[in-house]
């Protein structure tokens, strides 16, 4: 292994990181949406219910090299980041 | 906007879920092959260099919604799982 390697797998993770933002982002548009479908029904945007449906089917795709417990506290983030900008929504729509 | 909808949205984000599974997972391979290529070069895994060049590049891609603070936050919990990952492949190699 050179440094021409290390260079190939650091662009290979730049790629990988601008297609992981691309996911998040469009992720956290699909959460903006379900949160002003609840907010029409004036039903709660947290569900802990449906948080457990989510993380189950991750846990039960994962197939490494990141355990379990890592990949949830990861996407444990994404899923507040979603609340957080639901809440911020929320607070906006109140103030219109 | 209906129960349909809703349920539409969930689909959706059950299917970005899995995605960014694949993608944070993939990702983890490469921090493995870097690592790999650092034991044998004698570095250090963690460069703050490198992080701050690849966080340089995540925050000039930043369309949204998510805030840049936000999604720095993100990249760093995903970054601070490869590292362990790292740590713990290096740990490996000691006790072989």
């Amino acid at each position: 292994m050179s440094n021409k390697d290390l260079n190939e797998l650091r662009d290979q993770l730049d790629d990988i990181n601008l297609q992981l933002l691309h996911l998040i982002s469009n992720r956290a548009k699909v959460v903006q949406e379900i949160g002003k479908v609840k907010e029409k029904q004036g039903v709660n945007r947290y569900d802990p219910v449906r948080e457990r449906k989510m993380l189950d089917l991750i846990e039960s795709n994962n197939e490494g090299p990141l355990d379990v417990a890592t990949v949830k506290h990861l996407f444990k983030e994404i899923f507040k980041a979603g609340l957080d900008l639901q809440e911020d929504d929320h607070k906006k729509a109140l103030l219109v």
